[in-house]
C-alpha cells in the first residue's frame, strides 16, 4: 500500500505552485510556474533513480527499470498544468499518484518485471492553448507538432517559445517510448461518485468533445446614434448563440453545452461591438448525438448571420471522438482485489488517457470529489480518496507489469 | 467666412495622432496621444494670442480678449478624446472648429465687443473612463472632483495620475470662467441630416442616457462534467440580460439599448463562467420613457436571478436628464444669415454642450456625416460639410459676442 500522508504532502506542496488565496491553483501551461512545477517532478523522480527525457512537444518520461527491460514498460501519468481558477487535484493527483507509486517501488526495493514509466503531459487543460491533451494527442500522432508548436495564446505567445524559454523543449521523438499499457488516476470532477457513495469508478468510456472558435463579425457604431434598425450588432448575434447552445444541449440526454470564452470588440460602452470571439463546447457520449448537436449548432449559426445581416463564422477546430478504455478490466481487478467499493463510469472530461489509448491498452481510475466541483479553486479529495486511487494504480501497474 | 481648406489641414493634422490604418483615430482619454493632441491645440491657441489656463479636471481653456472684458466671455469647445474605434470628426470637428474660428478673427484682426473662449474637455467619450463628459460634467457641478479623478480604466490607473504624467492636471477652479454663452459644432453622428439633405442641424434637445455596470456571479465548473441542470452559468445569463436590453428598447418609440463592453472570468473555454462583468445603455428622448426602461431592466435582472439561482448586481451609476438647449435661436438666425439648409433636430449622444447648458445659455450645431455612421473608424464629413459648420459657428458667436 502507498504512504497516504506522502502522497497529500506532495499534493500540498505541489499546490503552493501558483496557489490562490482561495485555496486552488492558478498554474497556465507554459508558464514559469508551469516550469516551477515540472522542475519538482523531475527532482522527485530523480531522487528515486529515475532517468529522465522530454519529447519534442515538452511531454516529460521518467523511467524505473525492470527486472527484463527487453519487454514494453507499464506507464502512467497526468497533467500539471491547471485553469486559472484550477484546484489543486485536476491532473496534479494523477502525476503524484505516480511519483508515490514510484516511492512506494523505491522504498520497498521492489522489482518489477517491466519498467515502470512516469509521465507529465503538455497543456492537457486547453486553457492557454487550443486544444485540450495537446501533448498527448500529439504523442500519438493525432496532431502535427509543428501546428501544435505554433499555436498561440490570446497574447500571441507560442507555445513552442514557452516551452524553449522554460527548458522543457525536448529532442526525444513523439510516440516513440516503448510502453505495454498506460493508466491515469484522476478526480472524477463530477457528483456522481460522491452521490452513490464509492470510491473507485472505473472508467470505461471517454465522452466525445466539439470546441469551436465563433466569429459574429458585426460593424461597430454609435450607441445613442445608431437606430436599431439599422445596427450590425455583434454582441447581440453572439448572445443569441450562446442562450442557443443551451438550447442544444438541454434537447440531448447528457447533453452539454458550454460558452466559457469571450472576447470582444472594441469592448467600449458606447460603440456597438463590431465583432466578437468566442468558444463553443459541446458534449456527449454518443458520437451521432454530438453529430445532431455540431448540425444544429451549424443550421443556428447561418440562421442568426442572415437574420442580424452580419456574418458568424463558426469554425469546428476540435474533434475529440468517444473513447472506450479497453485496460479498464485490470483497474476492476485492481480495486476488488483492495476491497474497495466502486461503479463504471465515464469521463466527462478528456484525459491523456484517451488519447494513450490510441497506442496501447489504456485505463482510467476515478476518485471522487467534494460537491462534484471541478475548474474551481473548492476543488477538493480528501486524503484517504486520494489515497485508495494511487492504491488501485500501483495494484494495476503491477497486475499489468507481471503479466 | 472661415477658411475650409486651413479647417480641413488641421483635421487631418490632429487626425493623424493617434491615426489608424483604416482612416480611423484611437486616442483615449489621459493617453499619450491625448497629450500631444492637447499640445498640438495649445500651440495653435498661443499662435494667435490665446492665454491658456487648464482646470483641476484638466478641462483647457484658451482665452482672445474682447473689447470690454467686464462681459462675459462667448465659449466653444468640444472634446480631443476619441474611441478606440473612432474617427477623425467626433469632437475632434467641434475643437478644430473653434481654432478655425479663432484664426479666422484672428488674422482678419477682427476685435470682438467681448472675449471669446475656445475649450477642450477632458474624457468626453466615457470609452476608457466612465461616465461620459466627466470634463464638462465635473465642471459644471454635476459630479464630485474628488471621485472622477480617483476614477480607474479597466487596468485600475486613475484618471487623476494620467492627467498629471501628461501634464494637464490644472490648478484653475472649476467652474470659474467668465462666460455668457456657449456653443458647441459636432458631427450629427447620426443618419437624419443626411436623409433629409440638410446641411445644419439646429440642436434642440439633447436625450435621455442611463448607464449600468452589471455583475452576473455564478460559480466556475468544468463544462464537460457539470450537468446542465447543477450550472450557476453566468455567461448564460448575462446573454440573457443583453437580448432583453434589445428587447426593452424596441418596445418603445426612439428607444435605444446597447451593451458594449463585457469581460468574462476565468475566461476559459472550458471552465463555466464564474463571473460576467458588462454595461448596459439605454437612451431616450423622453425621461419618462427611459424611466420605465429602466424599471424593465431592473425588474428582468431580479427575475434572471432568481431563474438562473445566482447574483445580478446592477449599478445604476448615470442618469443624464434630457436637455433643451436655449440658445438654438442664434444658431438658426446664423444659419440663415448663412443660407444653409437646415432643420430641427435632437442630439442622440451626450455633448459637453449639454453640461454647459446648467450653467449659461447654449446652443449646438450639427453637420452631416456619412451614412450616419460614428465611433467607427469610416466615420467622415466632407471638406463643405466641415465648413459650413464652422461658419454657422463662427456666425453664433459673433452674434451673441454684439448682443
Ligand atoms: N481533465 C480536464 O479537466 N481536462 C480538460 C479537458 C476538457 O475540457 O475536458
Ligand atoms: N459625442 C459622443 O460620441 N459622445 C459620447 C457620449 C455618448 O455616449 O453619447
Amino acid at each position: 500500500r502507498i504512504n497516504e500522508q506522502r502522497l497529500w504532502d506532495t499534493l500540498m506542496e505541489m499546490g503552493d505552485i501558483g496557489g490562490t488565496e482561495k485555496g486552488g491553483c492558478n498554474r497556465l501551461a507554459g508558464t514559469d510556474l508551469d516550469k516551477q512545477a515540472r522542475d519538482l517532478f523531475v527532482a522527485w523522480c530523480e531522487a528515486c533513480g529515475c532517468t529522465v527525457e522530454v519529447d519534442k512537444i515538452g511531454n516529460i518520461f521518467a523511467r524505473r527499470p525492470g527486472t527484463d527491460n527487453s519487454l514494453p514498460a507499464v506507464g502512467t501519468g497526468s497533467h500539471l498544468d491547471t485553469q486559472p481558477t484550477g484546484g489543486k487535484f485536476d491532473g496534479v493527483f494523477g502525476v503524484l499518484a505516480g511519483v508515490e507509486v514510484l516511492r512506494t517501488l523505491h522504498d520497498n526495493k521492489i522489482e518489477t518485471p517491466t519498467a515502470m514509466e512516469f509521465s507529465v503531459w503538455t497543456n492537457e487543460e486547453g486553457s492557454r492553448f487550443q486544444p485540450a491533451m495537446q501533448g498527448s494527442g500529439t504523442y500519438v500522432g493525432r496532431f502535427d507538432l509543428e501546428t501544435e508548436l505554433n499555436k498561440t495564446d490570446v497574447d500571441g505567445i507560442r507555445l513552442g517559445d514557452e516551452l524553449e524559454r522554460i527548458g522543457y523543449l525536448g529532442e526525444m521523438e513523439l510516440g516513440s517510448r516503448h510502453m505495454g499499457a498506460f493508466f491515469e488516476a484522476h478526480i472524477e470532477q463530477g457528483p456522481i461518485l460522491e452521490d452513490e457513495e464509492k470510491s473507485i469508478g472505473i472508467v470505461r468510456l471517454g465522452q466525445g468533445i466539439r470546441w469551436y472558435n465563433v466569429e459574429v463579425v458585426g460593424r461597430p457604431s454609435h450607441s445613442g446614434t445608431t437606430p436599431m434598425h439599422l445596427r450590425k450588432d455583434a454582441m447581440l448575434a453572439a448572445s443569441a448563440i450562446v442562450t442557443e447552445i443551451n438550447k442544444i444541449a438541454l434537447r440531448y440526454d447528457n447533453g452539454l453545452g458550454t460558452v466559457g470564452y469571450m472576447n470582444v470588440w472594441p469592448n467600449s460602452r458606447n460603440t456597438i461591438p463590431g465583432k466578437v470571439n468566442f468558444s463553443a463546447d459541446l458534449r456527449n457520449p454518443k458520437p451521432d448525438v454530438l453529430l445532431t448537436m455540431h448540425e444544429e449548432l451549424v443550421t443556428f449559426c447561418d440562421q442568426i448571420a442572415k437574420e442580424y445581416g452580419l456574418d458568424v463564422n463558426l469554425d469546428p477546430f476540435w474533434y475529440f471522438a468517444p473513447v472506450e478504455f479497453n485496460a479498464s478490466d485490470d483497474v476492476k481487478a485492481a480495486t476488488e482485489k483492495l476491497g474497495y467499493s466502486h461503479m463504471d463510469i465515464y469521463a466527462g472530461a478528456g484525459h491523456d488517457a484517451c488519447y494513450m489509448a490510441d497506442l496501447v491498452p489504456t485505463g482510467m481510475i476515478f476518485t471522487p470529489c467534494l460537491n462534484g466541483i471541478s475548474h474551481n479553486e473548492a476543488e477538493y479529495s480528501s486524503p484517504e480518496e486520494c489515497a485508495a486511487g494511487a492504491n488501485v494504480l500501483l495494484h494495476a501497474m503491477l497486475e499489468a507489469s507481471e503479466r
